[in-house]
C-alpha cells in the first residue's frame, strides 16, 4: 500500500482565540474523517494564531495552548493530524504536533527561526535540533515549519535523505505581491531536488498588518502540481498521494544516490525515526482528480488581499460598521469600495466634510460614489468649527502669515468629526492615506491620519489608480466615477492647492520610493538611475523627515515587500541622510 | 612596568551623525593625550550612535561609518583607542576597533547579541566567534561589548583565562530604575571571579525612547571600585591601573589555577593573541586618587533620566521650544517642570484651555505653576469650538444621549489648539499622559495624546506624585503648587468627573499594572496576591482593550523594566484574556 489520502486545511485562525481556533480545527477533522482523509494538516501555530508576539511571554497563554492541543489530540481517533502549536520545555518552541489515532505520536521543533522583516522569532523561540521522520503503513514522511523549507539544504532535505517520501510543511507566510509565484516555484524545485511529494499548508486570513494568503500546494516528486488551494479563502484541499513513483525514481536517480552518501557524511542534525502504529484505514480509495486554482492576476490579487485584510481586522476586533471620510478623490473612493466588498454596503458609512476650499466637484463626486456603492452618506460642512478655531487663535496668531497651521486645522476638524461619529455610534474609522503619502508625510497627524485602520497605507498612489480601474472592470456599472480618476490630486486645504506643488509627480515619486524605502538605495544611486536629482533629494528628505508621523499612524495592510511598520524600523532621532 | 593610565570617555552620541560623533571623539582623544592617557575607550557603536536600527540595512550608512573610523585611526598617534563601530565583511558585526598609535591593531566582534526587550540585534548582526587578547608593554587586555559581559562564563572569562589582566567592556546599556546598582554589582563580581581589572564604558544620552545613563566604572581584581563616572552626563574618567596585584593574586589563587585547567579543556571559542608594538609612552606617572560619584537616590535618578531624555529628544531633533497643555493637574505640572529643567524656562510655553466643565481651581493652578516656573503662559478657552462642533453634529447625534463622544471632542479641541500653535511657531508639543493612563487607555486619541513626545509615558501615577515632591524638595520655593498634589485627579470632561469613577484607585491600579504588564502575571495570579478581584479584572480588561490606542501614541522615555513600545510587542487583534 503506497497510497495516502491527505488533507490541507488552510484555516483562518485568530490570535489568542483558543476556543474559536479549536472549534474550527475540530470541525475540519470531522469533515476530513468522513471524506476518508488519512493525514490532515493545519497551519503553523494554528492553535494560538500567528503571530502571537509578546503574548508568548505569558505563561497562561502557553498553558491554554497546551490544553487546547490536548482537546485536539482526544478528538483525533482514526486519523493522523499535524498541527502547529507552542511546545514548552526548558524553553518554548514553534512546534508541530504529529497526532495519530488519538495519541500524540511526536513533536517537531522549527529549526530556522526568521528574525528579519516583520518577523521576531528569535525573540521568542528556541530553535529545534531534530529532523525526525515518521512512518504510516510503510510510507515515510517528514514534517517541518515555514522558514525551514526556504533553505536549500535544510530540514526537508535531511528528512528526504533519511527516507521521507512525503515532506509536509506547515506555514504562516505573509502575503506581499508576487510572493505566491515565488513560493510555488521554490516548492516545486525542492520537491524535484529531494524526489519527494511536498505538501504545503499556509495560513489564511488577516492579522493586524499581515494578510496570509492560503494557497496551499501539493507537488509531486517531479515538481509537478497535484493540487492547489484557494487564495485568500479558507479551503480544505484533499488529494491522493502515491509514493510508489518516489521509490522508483530514487532507485534510478544517480544524483540521488551520490548525494545520499554526501548527506550521510554530513550529519549536521540528529535524525530520529519514530514508527507510528500501522495505519488501520482503507487507503485503497479511488484517486481524486487534479485540483487546481488559477492564480489571480496582480491587481486582483492585491485587491483580494486588501478585502480580506480589512474584513478580518474589523471583524476580529469586534466591529461591525466602518466610517470613511469621502473627499471625492481616488484614495477615499478606493477605500470605500474595498470596505463595501469586505463588509457589505450596509456596514459602510461615507461622510463628506466640505470646506471653503472644496471644489464643487469634490462633494458631488463623493456623493456619486456613495450612490454607486449604495452606502449611507452624510454631509457635514466644517466651516463653523474652522471659523471658531480661527477666532480662538486670533490673538495668538496675530501678525502671522497663514501657513500649514490653518491647513492642518481643517484636516483635524474632519478627523474630530469622524472620531465623534465613531465614539457615538461605535463605527471604526478607516483612514485613506496611501503609501506615497505615508512615505513623504503628505498627510495631517490627527487629521486625515485619524482612524483605526489604514487599509491602503502600503499601496503606492500609482497602484491606487490601477486598483480603481480593476474594481470598475469587474462591475457591470461604473463604481468609482471617471471624474474621480481624471482630476489632478489635491488636498484642497488652500485655494488652488495641488499635490504636485509639494511632491514630485506620482509616477516619478513612486519609483523613487521603491528604490529608497524598499531597496535601501542611496540618493546618489537613485540619481544615477537617471531620475531627476531635484525629485530624488526632495523625496528622500520628505521620507527621512516623516518618521515621527508614521510612528503615530494607524496600522494598515502590508502588500509590498517592505511596508511601513514592523518591516521597517527606523529611529526618529537620526541625522543620517540616505 | 605594570601600570597603565586609562580613560573612559562616556560621550553622548547621536544616531547617524557621523560628523558630530567624530568631532566629539577626536576632541576627547586630544584631551586625553594631553592628560597622559595610554588607553582610551568609547562606548558601543560610538561612531554611528546606538541603536541605529534599520539604518544598518543601508550600505551607505555602513560605508560612512567605516570612513569615520579611518578618520579616528589617523587621529590616534601616540595613544591606544577602543571604539565601537559597525564592521563589515561577509556580514555586518557590532564591533570594537582596537586602534594603536595611528593604526588599526585589531577588531573584536560582539558575541552575545541581545534580541529581547528593546533589542533586535539578531536582526542586524552576525555574532562574533573570536575572543582575542591584546598586549601593550606586557600588560594583556581583552575587549568585549555590552551583552558579552552579562554571561558568567562569557568572553570576559575566556579572555581572563587566556591571560588578560584587564577586561574592557564598551556598552550602550539602556537605563531603567535600579539597573545601575545591578550593573555595578555584576561587574564587581565578574572582576573578582576573573581576578582582573574591569573597565566598563557606557553610553550616555537620550535616543528616542531610551536613555543611556553613563556611569562608567573601573573595578579592581578584588571587585573594589577604583573609579566611577557621572550618571546622565558626559564624563571623562581617568585612572591609573596597576596589574601587578592581578598577577600576584592569580599566582596564589587555587580556584583560579583549577579553573584554568577546566577552561583549557573547554575551548569553545577560538583564542588569538595579537601583540601590539611595545608601548612607547611613559607610564611612570604619579597615581591618580580614587574617583567616585555618589549614586543618585531613586526619585532623583528617575527625574534626571527624564530631564536628559527630554533634552536630547528635543535638541537632537532640531527643536528649540516646547508647548504643554496645562490642566492644573499633577501630570502636566510635572511635565512642565521637567521641560524647564531640560530646556530652560525661555523654551517652555504653557497653555491653559478651560472648558465649561473646568473647575476654577484648574486654571488658577495652571497659572500659578507657570508663574513658579517663570514660563510663557497662554489661556485659550475651548467653548467656541465645542459649541460649533455640537451644532455641526446636532443632526447626526439627534436622539442620542451624551457620552464619551462629547467628552473626547473637548480633549481633541485642545489637541488641535496645541497642534495649531505647534504648526504656527515650530514648538514641539509634549504630551502629559502617565503610564497608568497609557496602560488603561484613560486618555483621548488625537486629544491629550496629541504631541511629539510623551515624557512621563512610562511613569506610573503613584511615581508622578513622588517626582513632584522630589522636584519641590530641591527648590527653595514651591514649584508645583500644593493644591495640584492634593486635589483628586479628574479629566474634567463632564460635571463632577473623577478618575476614580473609571479606574481603580491609583495605588491599587499601579500594583496591578506592574504585575500584569511588566511581570506577565495572569489575572488569577494577581487576585491570589490578595488584590480585589473587581479591580484586577477591570484593569486587565482596560489594558487588553487599549493596545490600538498605544500604537498611535507618541514615543516616550523608558524608565521601568518594561515600557510600552519596543519593549512590549502585543498584537492589536487578540482574543486572549490574560
Amino acid at each position: 500500500m503506497h497510497r495516502l489520502r491527505v488533507g490541507i486545511a488552510q484555516i483562518n485562525t485568530t490570535v489568542g482565540d483558543f476556543a474559536g481556533n479549536a472549534d474550527k480545527i475540530l470541525k475540519v477533522i470531522e469533515e476530513s474523517r468522513s471524506s476518508g482523509v488519512d493525514l490532515l494538516t493545519f497551519p503553523e501555530l494554528a492553535i494560538c494564531g500567528y503571530p502571537p508576539e509578546d503574548l508568548l511571554f505569558k505563561p497562561k497563554f502557553i498553558t491554554e495552548n497546551l490544553r487546547t492541543l490536548e482537546k485536539i489530540i482526544k478528538a483525533s481517533p482514526g486519523i493522523t493530524v499535524i498541527t502547529g502549536f507552542v511546545d514548552s520545555g526548558d524553553d518554548i518552541f514553534n512546534a508541530a504536533a504529529i497526532i495519530h489515532d488519538g495519541e500524540l505520536a511526536g513533536v517537531y521543533h522549527k529549526i530556522y527561526l526568521p528574525n528579519y522583516g516583520v518577523f521576531d522569532e528569535d525573540r521568542y523561540f528556541r530553535a529545534g535540533t531534530e529532523c525526525s521522520v515518521w512512518e504510516i503503513d510503510d510510507i515515510k514522511f517528514g514534517v517541518n515549519i515555514c522558514e525551514d523549507i526556504w533553505y536549500e539544504a535544510g530540514p526537508a532535505t535531511t528528512q528526504a535523505y533519511s527516507g521521507a517520501e512525503i515532506i509536509i510543511n506547515i506555514s504562516a507566510s505573509p502575503y506581499h505581491f508576487g510572493r505566491g509565484g515565488v513560493r510555488e516555484r521554490m516548492i516545486s524545485t525542492r520537491a524535484a531536488d529531494n524526489v519527494a511529494v511536498f505538501i504545503y499548508n499556509n495560513l489564511v486570513g488577516g492579522q493586524d498588518e499581515l494578510v496570509f494568503d492560503g494557497n496551499g500546494l501539493i507537488v509531486d516528486e517531479t515538481g509537478r502540481l497535484v493540487a492547489k488551494g484557494k487564495q485568500f479563502e479558507e479551503d480544505l484541499i484533499i488529494a491522493d498521494i502515491d509514493v510508489e513513483s518516489v521509490f522508483r525514481t530514487r532507485l534510478h536517480d544517480p544524483r540521488w544516490r551520490k548525494e545520499l552518501l554526501l548527506h550521510e557524511e554530513h550529519g549536521w542534525r540528529q535524525i530520529e525515526k519514530i514508527i507510528i502504529s500501522r495505519n488501520p484505514y482503507d487507503t485503497d480509495k479511488p484517486p481524486l482528480p487534479l485540483r487546481n486554482v488559477e492564480r489571480l492576476e496582480q491587481n486582483a490579487e492585491v485587491y483580494s488581499a486588501l478585502v480580506l485584510g480589512t474584513h478580518d481586522y474589523i471583524r476580529k476586533n469586534g466591529f461591525e460598521k466602518v466610517l470613511i471620510g469621502l473627499s471625492g478623490g481616488v484614495d477615499s473612493s478606493l477605500v470605500a469600495a474595498i470596505a463595501v466588498d469586505a463588509l457589505g454596503n450596509d456596514n459602510v458609512i461615507g461622510v463628506a466634510m466640505p470646506s471653503r476650499y472644496s471644489s464643487p466637484g469634490s462633494e458631488s463626486d463623493a456623493e456619486l460614489l456613495a450612490r454607486n456603492l449604495e452606502i449611507k452618506f452624510l454631509t457635514i460642512p466644517i466651516e463653523k468649527a474652522f471659523r471658531a478655531y480661527l477666532e480662538m487663535l486670533k490673538e495668538s496668531f496675530a501678525g502671522q502669515e497663514p501657513n500649514v497651521a490653518e491647513e492642518n486645522l481643517q484636516a483635524r476638524i474632519r478627523g474630530n468629526i469622524l472620531m465623534a461619529l465613531s465614539n457615538k455610534f461605535g463605527w471604526l474609522v478607516l483612514t485613506t492615506g496611501n503609501k506615497s503619502e505615508t512615505a513623504t508625510g503628505y498627510s495631517t497627524l490627527y487629521g486625515d491620519m485619524a482612524g483605526g485602520f489604514g487599509i491602503i497605507k502600503d499601496v503606492p498612489k500609482t497602484l491606487v489608480y490601477k486598483l480603481c480601474e480593476y474594481r470598475n472592470s469587474i462591475s457591470d456599472t461604473e463604481i468609482i466615477p471617471e471624474s474621480v480618476m481624471t482630476k489632478p490630486p489635491s488636498a484642497e486645504l488652500r485655494p488652488d492647492q495641488k499635490d504636485i506643488d509639494s511632491l514630485p509627480p506620482y509616477e516619478i515619486l513612486d519609483s523613487i520610493l521603491t528604490a529608497y524605502v524598499e531597496e535601501d538605495k542611496s540618493v546618489e544611486q537613485i540619481i544615477s538611475l537617471g531620475i531627476d536629482e531635484k525629485y530624488v533629494r526632495q523625496a528622500a528628505r520628505l521620507v527621512d523627515g516623516s518618521e515621527y508621523k508614521r510612528r503615530q499612524a494607524p496600522p494598515g495592510i502590508k502588500i509590498t515587500p517592505r511596508a511601513f511598520g514592523k518591516d521597517r524600523r527606523l529611529p526618529i532621532t537620526n541625522r543620517f541622510k540616505g
